[in-house]
């Protein structure tokens, strides 16, 4: 159970406390409620229109007797990433991740399909990056995602460590209201000059 | 079922006939597909990435006997719209409605939600519009969701009509791949100078 400290419930919170540990085991509950409760801080403060794509499930069979009701269906893969949207014009694009390990994350947590999607943000001239927490050390990092690839294509390594996300990634503060101010870091690395 | 002429068969296909006449039953199968023809073919060119949104569902009961099989869950309202993504660096967002009336497409196909949404992507400087099907007279239009909006405001009209839609609208190439060239539309409308 996600225990809001400011007592809001927002209308996603059962949606997702029910779907995602089935949908994608590694994936803290936490770090996803965060990033909810903040995409629905911007969108009350209309600073940017950040959405989570749903779940691609493929419906086998519907009953009808009361409703529509689907009786027989299954996870897909996520063929790209779990958030985007829009801010000050441009193309926003971004995968979380949560890992318990407090020294690194294993890059077998991000699949292929994702790894693709994110390069064709960025030839697109889109923004792409991670959300990076490390559960235990209550610590959340945003780093770009050329830098996600580049290790991947490298195949020398197996997981990023917490030095290197450090090093090239950007701290997020942790808040009430919002929980994750993402938003300040995007500001701040993709929008200064 | 959904003929393509050129005999392709995208890995959407199956989903899309399987999902979409339970999901939203204003929405003709054959828009749907054209479009994520269309997606396809712009993503192979890598010449633009859209992608449609899963339907959102809430998952209520999963069986892990065999596997993770949904056995109890239904569809919920689509907040945003289909369709969202990146051409050049922009934030494109749109809907795809379709009619099988001859003379107008009625405004309470499109709901406020989606007006709210639509209002959002244009006040964060993304692209926003719709692709408007005359299944019957085998004509698509691309309409930029302002005057949706606008229509919609005024509270005076109950539908969108051939004729306004011709004036303000754009024609959308047909064809055998892309089946549906909207990205020369908008590149038209709103890249050109």
């Amino acid at each position: 159970m996600i225990k809001y400290p400011n007592g809001k419930v927002g209308t996603y919170s059962k949606k997702t406390i029910t779907r995602k540990p089935v949908a994608s085991g590694n994936r803290g509950m936490g770090l996803e409620g965060d990033i909810n409760d903040s995409n629905l801080y911007y969108k009350e403060k209309d600073l940017c229109l950040i959405t989570k794509r749903p779940t691609p499930i493929n419906v086998v069979k519907v009953d009808y007797t009361h409703g529509a009701i689907i009786t027989n269906a299954y996870f897909e893969k996520q063929s790209t990433t779990d958030y985007n949207g829009v801010y000050k014009g441009r193309y926003i694009d971004f995968e979380a991740k949560s890992t318990q390990s407090k020294t690194s994350l294993p890059l077998h947590n991000i699949p292929p399909q994702q790894i693709e999607h994110l390069k064709g943000v960025i030839r697109h001239g889109g923004i792409a990056f991670f959300i990076i927490e490390f559960a235990i050390k209550q610590e959340t990092y945003l780093l770009d995602a050329q830098y996600v690839i580049d290790l991947v294509n490298s195949k020398e390594r197996k997981s990023i460590s917490h030095d290197f996300i450090i090093e090239h990634g950007h701290l997020i503060k942790r808040g009430y209201h919002p929980r994750l101010d993402y938003l300040e870091v995007v500001e701040k690395v993709y929008f200064k000059d």
